[in-house]
């Protein structure tokens, strides 16, 4: 039965899920020396979220008779794993895209309003014993134009909450039909810099890569207007629970220190762990480690998916999330 | 013209418009001793927030031909004016119930997710260096069961956004009637501890006073299931942004401490400020200053409503939101 290597975890219910059905499965965490020197040879699939790297020298490492000719990544972005080297080796990619939706829903309104309303800085304060009831005054998100880089299942999700909220939306997504925006009540923008220009509240939903890095910029933060329609001086507030490099860190320190930008909230960054950053000396950043996933029910779907993908895959059939 | 006297503050362009019309306006915070000896008898209404108490003590120094006439609660909660008192020297007393609804929906479904997803907490490791996304390992509130204490204006906002995210919504509310809530797609409890005995999650939108102190207790709080109508276990969660002392602080650190309960998440305390308290030790609570009507936006339409209140009190009107 064909061996599969589980290195950065998964659900418990779905790794007995697989034992029952009769693969072997391994759970162990390599390191990318330990990938390089061809380990993935002796298993049949890999199944990764984002802290193994795929790298080109990692895959390049498998032989065609004996390594892997699967790779699932249990989540949606794929940015640690080198898709057209596995290609040219003829290994399958396949990602759970829809698992995730809800949970990274949720953080980022989460993370929208402890930005508007000091919800971190004020427990922070209070743990200092310092009530900082009236240097904490905040704002209502009601009222204000969000602006949504991204607009896929992610970002619907967030626009319907935001709805609810009172809020107007905007977004930016040459991946959709005009239509389709339309239907959904949101005011659908041809140039990304419409959006910053409308925008008092700007939340990333598109994935890493040459089109998207620091695709939010600080000439991109200053042209955002820091009144809201509803005319209230509320400020400008970035919020990124989608990958690290969209947003340019630099530009973040430089206009929360200058006063540009209000507030920002990020569960992602461009080095991961983040580690003496800067950005952790400004007082109105705020962030979580990476986390957007991190709830039992993503996890648990994602086991449940990654199940019925490996079953398809050695069953010979082509599974439902394959990307290439 | 009338002499009115503001003693905690009040939205700039409110005091502008109060001059224009003709008031004499006194921006002054006296303590309380100086309001027990008299003061009050130079005004002839006076607009507080929570901050002045207008103690039995207080209100027994006006005398009838000479005193404030009018007490303006910029704000919702009238427990820092004694009301009986009020009543009995002929001054009436008015709030501004509708101006905060908003700002306080938000914070409580921040607070929420906050709670949920360890936003606090991440942000405050991150700061310490800690990158714990392992131990942050948060639930979704989508498929969960919301309790709501107390139906007004607040808890219907907050029942919107929440449905918004999937979540079925409980609720208790003595003063409202069963069709209403019915119509609002809440399950409506006879009971407020069947409410408790539905509920993963239960947040406080009532007021303070006899009936409701202490109302969250450590007995109601194991009543809780700690396993989501979806299945999932997600443990217990509570939220105040009501008042300080319908959540008996004492009960919660104890079940904090002993697991049963997940999270807390408090804007109001027993005592205000919050200093030196045990729930500060505690790594599942987090809290705010009493920030819930604490923005721009519900600042200035109260301050807005106290001009009419103000201006149809002093043209022999009875205002709209008198109470007495």
């Amino acid at each position: 039965m064909a061996r599969i290597l589980v290195s950065d975890g998964m659900a418990k219910k779905a790794i007995e899920r697989l034992k029952e059905i009769g693969f072997e499965v391994t759970e162990k965490h390599y390191s990318h020396e330990e990938l390089s020197s061809g380990i993935l040879n002796n298993y049949d699939a890999i199944v990764v979220r984002s802290a193994t790297k795929l790298t080109e020298k990692v895959l390049s490492t498998i032989e065609n008779e004996k390594g892997i000719r699967f790779i699932g990544r249990a989540g949606v972005g794929i940015d640690n794993i080198n898709l057209e080297e596995a290609s040219r080796r003829g290994i399958l990619v396949c990602n759970t895209p829809q698992s995730s939706t809800q949970s990274v829903v949720e953080l980022t309104i989460g993370h929208l309003i402890t930005s508007t309303r000091h919800i971190a800085t004020g427990d922070r304060k209070l743990r200092e014993n310092n009530w900082a009831k009236k240097e904490l005054r905040g704002t209502e998100l009601s009222g204000k134009n969000l602006g949504l880089i991204g607009y896929g299942r992610i970002a619907q999700g967030v626009s319907g909450v935001a709805k609810a909220f009172g809020m107007n939306i905007h977004c930016y997504d040459p991946y959709i039909s005009k239509e389709f925006a339309k239907k959904d009540d949101c005011i659908i923008h041809k140039n990304i810099d419409d959006v910053f220009k409308n925008c008092t509240h700007i939340s990333i939903h598109c994935n890493l890569n040459e089109e998207t890095y620091h695709l939010v910029n600080e000439e991109r933060i200053e042209m955002m207007p820091e009144y809201g329609s509803d005319g209230m001086k509320c400020g400008r507030h970035i919020v990124n629970c989608a990958r690290g490099g969209i947003v340019d860190e630099e530009s973040i320190i430089r206009t929360l220190k200058n006063g540009v930008l209000s507030s920002a909230a990020l569960d992602v960054f461009e080095q991961e762990p983040l580690n003496l950053s800067l950005l952790l000396e400004q007082e109105n950043f705020h962030g979580t480690p990476h986390i957007g996933a991190s709830t039992i029910e993503a996890q648990s779907r994602i086991g449940d998916e990654m199940v019925i993908l490996l079953k398809d895959f050695f069953n010979g059939e082509r599974p439902h999330s394959a990307i290439n």
